[in-house]
């Protein structure tokens, strides 16, 4: 029982989860696959839920070196590498025709009510990229109004993404999903409006600041 | 072959298909609730997917009295019908710990790399749920800045419910939907506060429909 067939059984696995859901895909189909045996799919994985599972770690895995290094190592604008980060996706959408989306997302929804394990490691899944964009919003935090809740605003950020996908993978269009983006676009130049206000006067903590280098200097 | 007993299997199959997922239903649990037998089945849907074409057209011929018609006998500001037909999928997530969230959605997600048909409906349900919340946004024209690109905005809005739910869905918690209803409401105000500025100089048509006025009394 090689670990080599052990990592080709989740790749293909992932891929086809990803492609045609978890109920549609057969034990068959992935053994062919990955041209191994059953003996070895139970060896490694008793049951498919199993499978599943080490698939879902496999996301949380590789959020960064899949998703967001590409997009960091490209863009350094905190506000920016969101939108790259959302651009991914929709390179993603259009080089493949619309069928590979957000994998995460669709398991979501085909197994929040028969597999709860599963469930929670979605969950894990979802907040582990809303505290990547929290991350980045936090570096942006002077830019923006400081009444935002950041992660609040980032699991909008999420929300948009997972819908947008949605919508886009159902119209067999990109627009919804450009739509999607220019209206958060939107949003953030009125957040960063209201977050950058020169004219303000300042806030007391930094007044005070100032005083004191004053009294310094006299 | 009884009418009733077509309309039982399009019900049994629409809350099967809602709950888990279209793969996962089988012929022999829908037959089972439905309480009929396999010949009456296949003589009204020849397949499954027969079926499934059925319960989007349901979907789409009840959007105005499942969905939209409580909201609009309650509520009659078009902005907050919109809040209100958020509202509606919030307390249906609440009624049934997370089970029942929006079935296109899911089937969306389900079934959109594989089949076409389906797909195509699923797009014809979000394009009448869009068209919907884009008449509201249209009652509401004077509110918001003149620029608003109001099919977008709708979309927009389309795409954060199907985000939220999906994330309340996997969360097993309210609290992401209502983060992101919040988001999209200070967006809104936003908005609303850009397109009501009543400080700002009249739009030129409206400054020579005054002076025409003018030139009459004179």
């Amino acid at each position: 029982m090689k670990p080599e067939t052990r990592q080709r059984l989740v790749e293909i696995a992932r891929v086809l989860f990803w492609e045609q859901g978890y109920a549609s895909t057969g034990i068959a189909q992935i053994l062919q696959k990955a041209d191994a045996g059953s003996g070895s799919l139970y060896y490694f994985f008793p049951t498919k839920e199993d499978l599943l599972l080490e698939v879902l770690d496999w996301y949380l895995n590789n959020l960064c070196p899949m998703v967001l290094d590409p997009v960091f190592a490209r863009v350094s604008d905190p506000i920016e590498r969101i939108f790259g980060i959302l651009d991914g996706y929709r390179r993603q959408l259009l080089a493949t025709n619309f069928a590979h989306g957000c994998p995460v997302g669709s398991l979501a929804l085909e197994l929040s009510n028969s597999h709860p394990a599963a469930r929670a490691k979605i969950a894990e899944n979802f907040k582990q990229w809303r505290a990547a964009v929290e991350r980045c919003l936090e570096e942006a935090a002077g830019r923006l109004p400081s009444e935002v809740d950041r992660t609040q605003l980032a699991e909008f950020i999420l929300t948009i993404m997972e819908g947008a996908v949605m919508l886009a993978r159902s119209y067999r269009k990109i627009d919804t999903y450009d739509a999607a983006v220019t209206c958060l676009r939107d949003y953030f130049e009125r957040l960063q409006k209201d977050g950058t206000d020169w004219a303000k006067p300042r806030a007391t903590p930094k007044r005070s600041r100032r005083r004191t280098v004053g009294k310094r200097r006299t």
